[in-house]
């Protein structure tokens, strides 16, 4: 079993602290997203979007996807769990989790592709569009700090898979310069508790 | 238990087809999106981002996001298993899921957005972006004809909620003129298959 990533990369870094969390070791094969190594035909047969991360089974079956790699993980490892633990739990996991993803990961992720051009040679981006996205992000700090005024953690009282994405964005986040501020007492708080697991050195 | 949604609205129709496979009956209170009754204070108490769907249970917790609601129901009532079955499986339907998601219903929910200006009241519309977000659509139609070449569903054998996204998505679709070509003769078939369910009347 290996997984294909970036080290650099954001979504990789969710994959290594999810398997640091469970304690399950892995192999890395590094790709250059700058050079295209994610786009050759090679890789583009284990997941036609060209994206890291990869899990390569050892039966040659491909899981693209940061989530769908942790689902599996969750499924084969269940302890200690990251993704809820009965189907009210899960369903609670699964919308923070979702909602961490799409209105702050792929919101920073889109400011950086679109106002940066790090990926010009493979797509147009809209700097108008990418403003708008950070400008997005930035509302998303807002309703997690009001979140974590009555939760210590995203999704409730225990640490999650949440936790991780929203850790991994907030960080990717000042490379576009995104930044909770002072004033975001309980999301400083939070972030001080989470960046201080040994899963966040992954 | 009862439902949040907008009949004519593409994520809660994912959500009525996915609860038709299962046979599960759901009451369902209607929403005006372009009223703004989702952004309500009152809404905003159930789902943050004030969007639809909203799956509210009968102890009041609120579960948003089209797919952790169908994992609420997965995990309920596994039968007939929408989300794969084994942890392999269930990573592979993750996989099919979340790309058709981001790649597909992501990118034509951008498009009608950012070139229909439908919700220009709260947002801000870039139509440059929508126009790049409906050729990112197209493309993937081409990666799904690709994958439908040699499998029935797309994620694999089995009809799963990558079927219902892709079929909700593509309908969606419509509004903004993007549809897979005559030459598509694998996602055609498809389709029809998938359209010829009771589910989709839903």
């Amino acid at each position: 079993m290996k997984i294909y990533e970036t080290r650099s990369a954001p979504n990789p870094r969710r994959v290594r602290m999810f398997l640091a969390e469970k304690g399950i070791a892995m192999d890395y094969v590094q790709l250059d997203l700058q050079k295209g190594e994610n786009l050759t035909a090679q890789m583009r047969a284990k997941n036609p979007l060209g994206k890291v991360p990869v899990l390569e089974l050892d039966d040659g079956t491909c899981i693209a996807e940061t989530d769908a790699i942790c689902t599996y993980f969750e499924n084969i490892q269940p302890a200690p769990p990251l993704m809820g633990v009965d189907a009210k739990d899960k369903a609670i996991v699964a919308m923070w989790q979702r909602q961490v993803e799409l209105a702050l990961m792929l919101q920073v992720g889109m400011c950086f592709q679109h106002t940066t051009g790090y990926f010009k040679d493979r797509m147009v981006p809209v700097p108008e569009y990418g403003r708008e996205a950070g400008i997005n992000a930035g509302k998303y700090l807002n309703i997690l700090e009001r979140r974590l005024e009555l939760n210590p953690y995203i999704a409730g009282d225990a640490f999650t898979i949440a936790d991780i994405t929203a850790l991994c964005a907030i960080d990717f986040a000042r490379v576009v310069k995104i930044r909770f501020t002072d004033e975001q007492v309980n999301l400083k708080d939070w972030y001080q508790r989470v960046n201080a697991r040994a899963s966040a050195q992954a």
